[in-house]
């Protein structure tokens, strides 16, 4: 089953998330939301990380700031989730995904930091249209309200990230790359994940 | 000349800040501008390297989320400075004093987490010792200003790195480490650096 999305940062995946993965998401919503958790987290460090790696980018390093910030705040609001549910911030390993994702970033600048721009955006993308599946499907209602006012900001991180490709990079030569890039995103997404997780 | 402060985060630091230090930054605020700019960066860094290191340390993750975002908001209004001052975010050398501090960090745990809470903590406490020079002997009103309303935020910082110790050891380790740590840290800001720097 597939569902439909008028929102334009979706259409930048290649392929919709399964009926299957909601299941086993709503079916697991603690680990889900301690996935997510670590996911906030996570996507914190890439922001800061790319505000080291290129400190001088005046634009880049304005607008991830409030994206590492954004994400921060995320992130406290799902460990109170956890901490209402009496859930401990616990390790959880990570799926194939990131990793995959990570691996597709060539060596050399200016590849270097357009990948990183355009990996960044299409994780954000994902995370809007699972975190709107789950703002539709979660069963428990305060929970499917939370997810529901993190999906703009995604979509609005994604929007950022393409922004910034689009300021350092010629427009044909970063479509091409998102597009190459977007298959292989969906294609780490296309066996559902043994384990509950955002990106799984 | 000495300066006299009755902020107990003071008492931490072996030796006050020499006068020299004062007379080179008011003498170049931009440069310490820029500078201050990266230091906030780098504090926001380490906390969520922090985080990333002992995800599971509940305590520690939600005080140092807290200083990051904190930090982030600081480095924001640091680049409006430099920004209505037209100073481009540009590279600056780092001064020793960092890395002297961080080949403190003894590898193995526990010591490690304890040594890099101190290390935090101290540079904190420098930091609160510094702005607040910088609020009091800065010829501009703004920037003194400005100057004054972070130095209240480092002793807070100060503040939690330390009861995170005294949270994760026991109070006399820390104490006595803290004790070795803050001579190494006057030591090393013994000798004014040549380039004006906020740890320099």
């Amino acid at each position: 089953m597939l569902f439909s999305s008028t929102l334009p940062v979706v259409h930048t995946l290649k392929q919709r998330t399964s009926w299957a993965w909601v299941e086993q998401a709503i079916n697991h919503l603690d680990t889900i939301l301690l996935d997510h958790s670590h996911c906030e987290r996570k996507a914190a460090g890439v922001a800061l990380n790319l505000m080291f790696r290129y400190p001088s980018h005046g634009k880049l390093v304005r607008q991830l700031t409030a994206i590492a910030r954004e994400e921060l705040e995320h992130f406290e609001q799902v460990n109170q989730f956890l901490e209402k549910r009496g859930i401990p911030l616990d390790f959880l390993s990570s799926p194939p995904y990131g990793a995959g994702l990570k691996a597709q970033i060539r060596r050399l600048e200016p590849d270097r930091l357009l990948d990183s721009l355009l990996i960044s955006g299409l994780i954000e993308a994902r995370s809007h249209e699972r975190l709107g599946l789950l703002a539709t499907h979660c069963p428990e209602p305060e929970l499917a309200e939370f997810y529901g006012s993190l999906m703009a900001s995604e979509a609005r991180h994604y929007g950022i990230y393409w922004l910034l490709a689009d300021t350092y990079f010629e427009r044909d030569v970063f479509t091409r790359r998102l597009e190459d890039l977007a298959i292989v995103e969906s294609e780490l997404l296309a066996t559902l994940h043994p384990e509950p997780r955002i990106h799984g």
